[in-house]
């Protein structure tokens, strides 16, 4: 497993590291941008590749519903089928069919659920969803856990923590895409007991990589990091660590901070679309009327193209006409912003100095509207 | 006015030539996208340029009403404000005005109008209407005229035509921006009589160039083909010849064979966003089933970043998802495949061979679905 990752430096807990992938390598610290349904909303390829952007991550369940991941498997996987020569991780499909589908039933064998595209019943187990993702093709594979409800009671989440374990072995049982890694996921909600014990159980299964999964599912963000501070140190240092789902840039810079190495998260994306921009100071919200006549770029130090080329007049305009071209600007801005600032922290860790990059840019981040 | 605009050749009727603006040259014959809210739908400047774009059309009602000429004129005019270097041509506002509002009233002086973003009370007047164009900073104005509804009988029709003589002859009593040209509207509706009329008095005025205006507003597309080769021979063979808002890939051979200069139209950039695809063989319709696993091209001989880069497998996918990136792509390969078509028109106006031309175009354009 571990000649695939290898920790560069580390600073504190902090690591940087590369990760061998069969699209090529991927360094991290790393943000992910989010492709739900093989597209990250309003960007190309060509955009992500403009962007740097090394790995996305693409959701098995929306893929699998529509087009159908057979059919991706027929025009070269999700690579050959959204063009992108870079790494691909898959989800689950889990959290999906937990958290967003109407009527599911949970047995031990797997979850029945209706689609969200035409209602018809669906179904998936640990072997399906991996047979899922074999299909699409992605780098990196997740394994398909059981996802408890944020408040769920001790009981019911070490029911659902025992049965991701076991559920977590049979995935290994099925057949990968070649070349490609699998993700084990680490369940326990806020209790630190719990994700201990579960870590335990599932440091001990050949998965290349393990993620935090359940978390940044509603419970504050304090507690989110405390959960991520004692339990990252905690997990294999060979191999790399996934915290899913999250987050805002704090709190990148917190499991940054706690040793995780990889994360993924729609909030640039879908807060771009919202009129919410990522600057170094905070956030500016377009929508402001101080910005209808603002002759100055988002931020002038970003390299992005919305930055390089257009006014906050303009996106403010192309925003309030709801032009198609204001999600794609506004979304090429918020992304490099993400992949700038942990890009500046894998660097801040090379140097020994994430420290006082992270105080930094905690200090700037206070701004915003 | 002709030392602006030269004829390069002639093939029959068909021109070859070339129009110098403040922002280039434009060769002709031309297609203008159409960027009604000071962008061409989902696409950036930087599309644009890749598409080989020399001439865009924006809208000065829609601009006037939101953001505001005056406030694009304090960012630098249209060109600034979209960052934009190539040529704009801006319509008077007369045909939204007159179409799209729903109560106006019109007197002699001008149009009183509800604006259709907020409701508020507003008023256009051909010095007004040339006053905002100059704010926009376009290269090329079109005076305020009087469109009547296709539907208007003989004597609303004159009337209608000689009060656009009358604007017109305001028009040009305003001020301009600096290397702004001006273009006159010929009505008539479909009365071959009232055409050559209205065309005697507004080619006696000092306009840059002259447009052909209330054509392809309901009238069978024969008839306005039989308006276009009455009329467009007989406008200044010195000065560039405009054909407003046509047309279909037929409609522009028809215009071009006639000694049209130039011509815009929703047609490329509406029909992608609804799944209309042009193709040398007519179009494709993305919706179709037949689609969801093709893993062709839109069109293998197009240069377009769509065509070169994706399926029209991946494309039937983001249309079905209604994904923001499906717009653009789309948008991307119609304007291409219109800017391609009435370049290869140019070149072979230039080889003395556009008739050929247009029969091949016209046998091929017999397919589509």
């Amino acid at each position: 497993m571990s000649e695939r990752f290898q920790v560069l430096a580390k600073d504190g807990l902090a690591r940087a590291g590369a990760l061998a992938t069969a699209h090529g390598p991927v360094e991290t610290p790393v943000f992910m941008p989010v492709g739900t349904q093989a597209t990250v909303k309003s960007l190309s390829s060509a955009d992500l590749e403009a962007l740097g952007a090394r790995i996305i991550l693409a959701n098995t369940y929306h893929l699998a519903m529509r087009p159908g991941h057979e059919l991706i498997r027929g025009l070269g996987g999700l690579h050959g089928f959204m063009a992108w020569p870079g790494a691909i991780l898959t989800d689950s499909g889990g959290f999906q069919v937990f958290s967003h589908s109407g009527r599911r039933a949970i047995d031990e064998d797997g979850v029945t659920f209706q689609s969200h595209v035409d209602g018809s019943p669906q179904r998936l187990t640990p072997e399906s969803a991996m047979a899922i993702q074999a299909a699409l093709g992605s780098d990196i594979a997740m394994a398909f856990d059981e996802c408890p409800p944020s408040d769920a009671d001790p009981g019911a989440l070490a029911k659902a923590m025992e049965r991701t374990t076991r559920w977590a072995r049979r995935c290994l049982t099925t057949l990968a895409a070649p070349g490609q890694l699998r993700f084990g996921i680490v369940q326990g909600g806020t209790s630190l007991p719990m994700r201990e014990a579960h870590l335990a159980e599932m440091a001990g299964l050949p998965f290349d990589g393990l993620a935090l999964g359940g978390l940044s599912v509603g419970e504050p963000p304090e507690v989110m990091h405390e959960v991520v501070a004692h339990v990252a140190p905690r997990m294999p240092a060979d191999r790399p660590r996934y915290l899913m789902g999250v987050g805002r840039p704090q709190d990148l810079l917190a499991g940054i901070a706690a040793g995780i190495d990889m994360f993924d998260c729609v909030m640039p994306t879908r807060n771009a679309r919202n009129g919410h921009l990522f600057v170094p100071a905070g956030h500016l919200n377009i929508a402001n009327t101080r910005y209808r006549s603002d002759p100055e770029p988002i931020d002038s130090a970003c390299p992005c193209e919305a930055c390089r080329r257009y006014s906050r007049a303009y996106l403010a305009h192309l925003f309030r006409a709801k032009e198609i071209l204001y999600y794609r600007l506004a979304t090429l801005h918020n992304l490099q912003y993400y992949l700038n600032f942990v890009r500046g922290a894998r660097q801040a860790i090379l140097d020994g100095r994430f420290a006082d990059y992270a105080a930094e840019r905690r200090a700037l981040g206070e701004g915003g509207e």
